[in-house]
């Protein structure tokens, strides 16, 4: 008979409870981050949640390219709404909405909920990468999420991020309420030219949670170097982009 | 103190080994169908491996409506080989090729692997069901599938699938090696027209792996009542289609 090993019932009580911890340790959502163990080339590892950043086929961002000429809608932006608080996530700086406004693509309504920024550029098209890029995440009534994305290229200091920066959170876990000019109008972001790219893709964080609506603005809108550079000290330095993910059996429309 | 439990180290291999078992359950395929407890409503449950086709958001079949007008390019047919065998699998009755050809798309190459039917047709064109669709299984170099789905309308004998049906194997497990004019070429299932809806979508049975390209050919080929008939008697009476599932985020293009 081999050597019995003793187990008290307190010990297999915490053995049976680390077992039951890492079949569920998606449950709470895990840290993850842009740069070392818990960057993007890890993410689909570090919670059963996050797998689909690892597997899945239709990931965002995406280089948008091969374009495919197609008969795309207007996209029927209704904003209204400002900006009332601006919070520093460690991840990104984001901009909430209350009943912000609203788009239309079809047939179907999306309520804008908050927008944000990566620097750089998550998106590329034909192979350019931009400064930066803001966020417009919506969501319809049935909870599918629409996003616009807008490049910004380097040049003129954009007024609407001027006001917006004035109460930039310059350290992690900080907010600010906005009050006056810095409570941007979003549509004071949008490019003049509403011509769009259209993708099926993800959210570009963990989950990574597939089936998300992407319209690319084409128009890229100016953002000065000190802009960019006062977001990026804002994220403590780091670039905040995801790289890009593979297109698969996906169609870009333009 | 309490009460040890006693544990020789082989009894801990068997409950260690269990766990192992437990965690990787996936690994042999389970059993699915198209009726009752393993019918599609149920095929995500019944292994950590089919997860996708309960959680995924770019699943096929589809309706395929509000397409949007795309100047897509034709496709480059090259099918040249033969069918050699048919199996009769339970699930459907497919034909296996030996390098029997390849098509073109977005400069990709896909050779065909092998083709199969679903009765009723599994994709429907704007909420039409038709009564049998043929579907054409093609792979890259690195593993990406291209569907090509034929749909069959009722009407005259289809002389291909009478060539083929000589052949058929009608009971589950069974199977068939053709010669002569049972060796259908798979371009003699296609219709004459080779305008097509395209989208992105999943294999339609388990494990419902995503990244599919659907090429949906535009023009129906005709079947006759007692060629279909003869497809659901090797089902054993039953219908292969799995119902269709949500557009989500995607875009038909025609």
């Amino acid at each position: 008979m081999e050597r019995p090993i003793f187990m008290n019932k307190a010990m297999l009580t915490t053995v049976l409870a680390l077992l039951v911890l890492a079949s569920a340790s998606g449950a709470q959502a895990a840290s993850w981050g842009y740069q070392g163990d818990i960057g993007p080339a890890s993410w689909h590892g570090l919670s059963p949640e996050y797998e689909r950043c690892g597997n899945g086929r239709n990931q965002s961002p995406v280089d948008l390219q091969g374009m495919v000429d197609a008969a795309l809608e207007p996209v029927a932006f209704d904003y209204a709404g400002r900006a009332h608080s601006l919070v520093n996530n460690g991840h990104t700086v984001k901009a909430k909405v209350a009943s912000g406004g609203s788009l239309s693509v079809d047939d179907r309504n999306y309520e804008l909920k908050q927008f944000h920024f990566h620097a750089p550029s998550e998106n590329r098209i034909r192979g350019k990468s931009f400064p930066m890029e803001a966020h417009f995440v919506h969501a319809d009534a049935d909870g599918n999420l629409a996003v616009v994305a807008v490049l910004f290229r380097e040049g003129e200091e954009n007024d609407a991020l001027d006001d917006l920066w004035e109460e930039i959170p310059e350290g992690e876990g900080e907010s600010r309420e906005l009050a006056g000019s810095s409570a941007v109008m979003p549509a004071d972001l949008l490019p003049s030219q509403q011509t769009y790219y259209r993708y099926n893709g993800s959210l570009t964080t963990p989950p990574c949670s597939e089936g998300v609506l992407w319209l690319v603005m084409e128009e890229p809108v100016t953002v000065s170097a000190d802009q960019v550079e006062a977001f990026r000290d804002a994220m403590d330095g780091h670039a905040n982009n995801r790289p890009v993910q593979p297109l698969n059996a996906r169609a870009i429309l333009k």
